[in-house]
């Protein structure tokens, strides 16, 4: 499993485990398991996170039942799989999108702010990537964090707590998008929260969230 | 459903819905169901999440399969109203511990680091109750959000949002604790960006972390 999904369990010099996970890892993943997942984007889409079982899949993707459980030990073991490629296709369009930005705060900013409104016009992707989150530290936003720390940009006790209460509160707002229920510009309220929670000084939020995003559609 | 579990939904001023589940719904609960949660406390805790089936949770609760379905509908179900009580337990012990605290931003510090002692030393509870997370608004810290952004002691957008952001990043909190992987301190640092994410002014931030917390065992 580990290595099929290919994480590299290391430690920092803060005897951390350091999740290195990474488009990386994606572009190893077996041709197979990629079809699989890509069925299974389209079978969860049309039946709902749970109602499918294991025959819908192996049908969808044009397979053996014995070829899924190499792959696979279970529906829940695809729909995560499944989910970190639909978030790892993002970070991948993000990431495409704010490399020419210098400023690592910016960078961030960017990313995660690309990041909700990309969350925010699709309520059943949020149900679907809400449901298995695994916060794995994508490599460009989790050195954007820990630059900004060296840097003073952002204040904050270290990186690891920093990427545990984001993505614990990115997450939370997606299953509130995914539920249908929020106000208007829900997406830069939780930002702005954030930000605060990075300590970012009041003209770098102010300038974060006046950036112009790159215009729809992408991410 | 929503009955058995006491949900009141109702509309605030600004049309956001708002859950009034509270103790007082607990207290309104059947008591067959108190009892089959209490078993399955049990259960749970012997057996893990994944393992236990209908039959485990009827034999500890002495009841008859027919009286299960009446109160849950799956294991699922039965999982989710488990944890809700743990954490409804939690709380109306950390709400007597903090009744006398007159400020409503030293009084919401104060619960939260309840919390975090408790998840702190019990990453089992953790990851139980992190893994059925229902982000129920419960009334006392939920009032005291509301509160301190009247009297701009917390510089958010709305109690909503902060609502969403804190239970998401307390919720991987206590996810990464049940996974026993944090640092030494990490329920402080937690604290620490909850705090900063409020808006809440160096001074308070720093009279909540000193303020001395009632001596274990405890909440």
């Amino acid at each position: 499993m580990t290595e099929r999904l290919s994480e590299v369990e290391t430690r920092s010099a803060d005897g951390e485990p350091v999740n290195h996970r990474t488009i990386v890892g994606l572009r190893r993943r077996a041709k197979t398991e990629i079809r699989i997942i890509h069925a299974a984007v389209q079978v969860f889409a049309e039946q709902g996170i749970d109602a499918p079982v294991i025959d819908d899949f192996i049908k969808a993707a044009g397979i053996a039942r014995g070829t899924f459980y190499n792959y696979f030990k279970s529906t829940d073991e695809l729909l995560r799989a499944t989910s970190d490629l639909l978030s790892e296709e993002l970070i991948t369009r993000i990431d495409k999108e704010i490399q020419m930005i210098k400023d690592p705060a910016l960078r961030f900013g960017m990313g995660i702010r690309l990041w909700m409104r990309w969350a925010e016009s699709n309520p059943q992707w949020c149900r679907f990537v809400a449901r298995a989150w695994n916060s794995v530290k994508y490599d460009q936003p989790f050195k954007d964090i820990r630059e900004c720390i060296r840097k003073k940009m952002f204040v904050v006790p270290d990186a690891y707590v920093a990427w545990d209460v984001l993505s614990g509160a990115i997450r939370q707002a997606m299953f509130k998008i995914g539920e249908g229920s929020v106000r208007r510009n829900y997406g830069d309220a939780v930002i702005h929260m954030c930000l605060q929670a990075l300590g970012v000084r009041e003209e770098t939020k102010v300038q974060i969230m006046d950036m112009a995003l790159p215009g729809a559609p992408g991410p």
